[in-house]
């Protein structure tokens, strides 16, 4: 039998055994078409709105990604406003920031922004800082730092403006539209991916709002509160600007071949090896004469990494380069082709470099080429303070990927004009020696001694393998011991490690 | 002055302050190359190796997905292992089972299998079942419930097997391979995703170990403990098994015709629709009519929801559905799909159909067709109980979809045989009368008296809508009264309710 007063008491039974209640017999349908539905999403805000609604205070923190680089018009406008709405005593924490940021000087003079925690510094602001205009020294991580310290809590944001180049009403957002109205484009959102999951409020700004859904997302709605429409998030033409250069100078020319040779005579120069290359023009060009050998010897690399080139796209549509790992897209080429070939990803800055994180595709990197701005005697490198003391770059994956590879080359002149890039000692320890195995000037190539059997693989295959020593040597015998720089007492910067230690601080220079 | 004694100072400062340690100067590098250490990855186990290191213990649950549906192997190899080594009363939750998996009732028998929590049942397991084969009765959740459950807590996982077409040593893994060695496919892991990211431990099984790095993939290796390599997951020519078939019923093609044009005059049928359907016969038939309308008309769907055919991939192929939110791939042309456009993306059961789920796609879908085994006056379905008191179903999306979207569709005929299917009282209730909107039948068209307006505009379209009970009074016309199921005493099943609560108990059907 299946009477219904039974059938409820068994129902009843079941519930209270299993501490449940049972169903009350009504659900609420919602009949409006659901393209009016989202078209209505309570998210789509003004900024102002977005801003009020998301409960920020002062004193809180709040943070951005610097994907569109130079192109970037997020950070000045949210800041902007902030200050228009009597904001104050704000912490930033930025993936990074460049010349382009410079209108945050006012905003710090002003006390909107009293504290800041970035990758990098160039131009006006880091001059600014350089010379103390800040009370709080500024923060320096790695990406992978930044990952694991959004990870951990340690860094934690209150509210997250994060830059989209499309999303819906409903917050599925990410780098590129597939839209006609279409108005910018960035690629990768790799760094504002850990800010999107951990921060407690999540506003995109987008200039370009799609129809639900805009599928495939870096952002999910899940994670977002507000959605922003703007007149422009960023100028796409920039992406390329900053750090990122095509080389034809003759100097970085030779490096690049002789960075080449490094790799191709190391031993990780196998079929299936992986890479990753940083911005600089050397280390650019070094890939087209790795492309080279590839195609000479029929040997293939499993995966680029990091940040992703025009040249890497070529190299991976021709089959050189099986997958693409795209934590931030280098240019216009490798946005586009990170939105159109699966075989393309984007990833988090976490799952790219950080340290603490199993997934990081860092921990299966054979062969990393980086630049420097100074190398010292123990292979430590300063890719952050210019050799006047003054802040001018960004730490970026350097530490990540030196520490995580199996042959990190660092490439750079031994004199930029003047300044002597092999030193006794780096004004700023940013990437330390024990991570860094080889480095390549035009006046030859210093191995580690921690990696006696790679100088002996260099050495074999007839490259000119010199004591690190003999290249600092060799650069003071040409300029002169170096006058002492003019720091002052005030500690402005503090430079973090990946392990989450202090390892640095920077000081202010005097005028 | 920049001196090292002062520098070390001011780095001890800043640290004492920050409440952090200094760094140390040392860092371990690993010199071996990338593939061979990936090759060497301590989570490549045997499946009695990832058995125990999962710390499995009696009592604990295991889970599994349904993907490859009638071509399954991973269920049966699995719980055979388990047997043999010896393990007794665990919690088997899969998100599905069919009849494939028949072996388990010589698993529940011996006492390995004591509890058992899924979507659906069928074949001679479901039979062995709802004759009492087991102590514990079934707990069955919709799709998007479990979701909610896993997510929760309320379903906790303790060591999850996931079957996958492709995985590399580190556990990236998905289900289609883009190797040579490509074995098996099943696209879409919805249903398995939940468990990659909430069991405590995660075994990936995989007939087709790939090279690092897997992507895309539907489960990142930050989530996965172990991967075992097996002759075969499943025999991917059967997933379209089980419930799906392409109709040539000439009165499916009727029912098929019928909820076409319920659909294009329901008030929903717009430009930017979005549409699921279910994967009964008349279901997929209803796609052809309403494909050649929305040419005729000039329409076009945002998106199409839950399990992708080929139909649906043919149009959005032909630009008549925009993307594709897979949830399962019902066959192999969607599967393949799935793994080659990035406008058919994937989506967790949760994203899918999670009542607790903030962004879940089900909440912006206008139309839902489904099918049915009973619906009754109260316009209550049931999906999962034969009117033979037989378990001989699934939940599915079913709750999730009628409740969430606009307009909800059921389609069966009056009569299957000398069963009626449109009764005074469902045989076990599965989604609530409040949430279904409209019954098409081949004697009419009847809509729930909730939604007047729809009855208008069908009747004015020249549909025959008709009152539920009419219907149900022909079928019992013809059929006479049903005579009492022989239910015994014991309750073999419990259906949750996707908000977490008792909606009804199936008992057993004696000999």
């Amino acid at each position: 039998m299946n009477t219904m007063e039974e059938r409820k008491e068994l129902i009843r039974a079941a519930a209270a055994k299993m501490g449940k209640l049972t169903y009350g017999g009504e659900t609420q349908k919602v009949d409006t078409p659901r393209m009016q539905l989202q078209r209505q999403s309570p998210k789509l805000a003004s900024l102002e709105e977005a801003i009020k609604g998301s409960g920020l205070c002062n004193g809180m923190t709040i943070s951005f990604h610097h994907h569109f680089r130079g192109g970037d018009k997020v950070i000045n406008m949210v800041v902007a406003k902030l200050s228009e709405m009597g904001y104050r005593n704000l912490h930033l924490a930025s993936s990074s920031l460049i010349d382009v940021h410079e209108p945050l000087i006012e905003h710090i003079k002003n006390g909107v922004i009293t504290k800041i925690s970035t990758s990098g510094l160039r131009g006006e602001l880091a001059k600014a800082i350089s010379h103390g205009l800040m009370e709080e020294p500024v923060v320096f991580r790695s990406h992978g730092a930044r990952g694991s310290a959004i990870a951990s809590g340690e860094l934690h944001i209150d509210v997250a403006f994060i830059g989209a180049s499309s999303a819906d009403a409903l917050g599925n957002a990410c780098g590129y539209s597939r839209s006609e109205n279409a108005k910018s484009i960035c690629g990768s959102l790799g760094y504002a991916l850990p800010d999107a999951q951990y921060a407690d409020k999540v506003v995109i700004l987008t200039d370009d709002i799609v129809d639900y859904p805009n599928t495939p997302c870096s952002i999910s709605e899940r994670y977002v509160d507000y959605v922003v429409e703007v007149e422009s998030v960023g100028d796409s033409s920039k992406i390329a600007s900053g750090a990122i250069r095509d080389t034809k100078n003759p100097r970085d020319i030779l490096l690049a071949e002789q960075a080449a040779k490094v790799i191709i005579n190391s031993g990780y120069f196998n079929d299936g090896f992986s890479i990753q290359t940083g911005s600089g023009g050397a280390s650019l060009a070094a890939v087209k004469f790795i492309r080279e050998s590839m195609i000479e010897r029929g040997i293939k690399a499993s995966f680029a990494l990091g940040g992703i080139t025009a040249h890497m796209v070529k190299m991976h549509e021709e089959g050189l380069i099986d997958r693409l790992i795209d934590v931030q897209s280098f240019d216009k080429v490798a946005a586009e082709s990170l939105k159109d070939d699966p075989k393309h990803q984007e990833v988090s800055s976490n799952e790219y470099a950080s340290a603490d994180e199993p997934g990081s595709a860092v921990h299966y990197l054979d062969i990393v080429i980086l630049s420097a701005l100074e190398v010292d005697t123990q292979f430590n490198v300063n890719v952050l303070v210019g050799s006047d003391g003054i802040i001018r770059g960004a730490i970026g994956g350097h530490p990540d990927t030196a520490a995580d590879s199996a042959l990190s080359i660092i490439v750079c002149p031994l004199l930029r004009g003047r300044i002597p890039c092999v030193v006794d000692e780096v004004t700023t320890l940013i990437t330390p020696g024990s991570t860094v195995d080889v480095v390549v000037t035009e006046y030859g190539i210093a191995v580690n001694p921690r990696r006696p059997e790679l100088a002996v693989r260099l050495a074999k295959a007839g490259l000119k393998v010199v004591d690190i020593h003999e290249l600092a040597q060799r650069a003071k015998r040409v300029i002169g011991d170096a006058a002492p720089l003019p720091f002052g007492n005030k500690v402005v910067g503090i430079v973090m490690n990946r392990d989450g230690s202090v390892m640095d601080v920077i000081k202010n220079i005097e005028e």
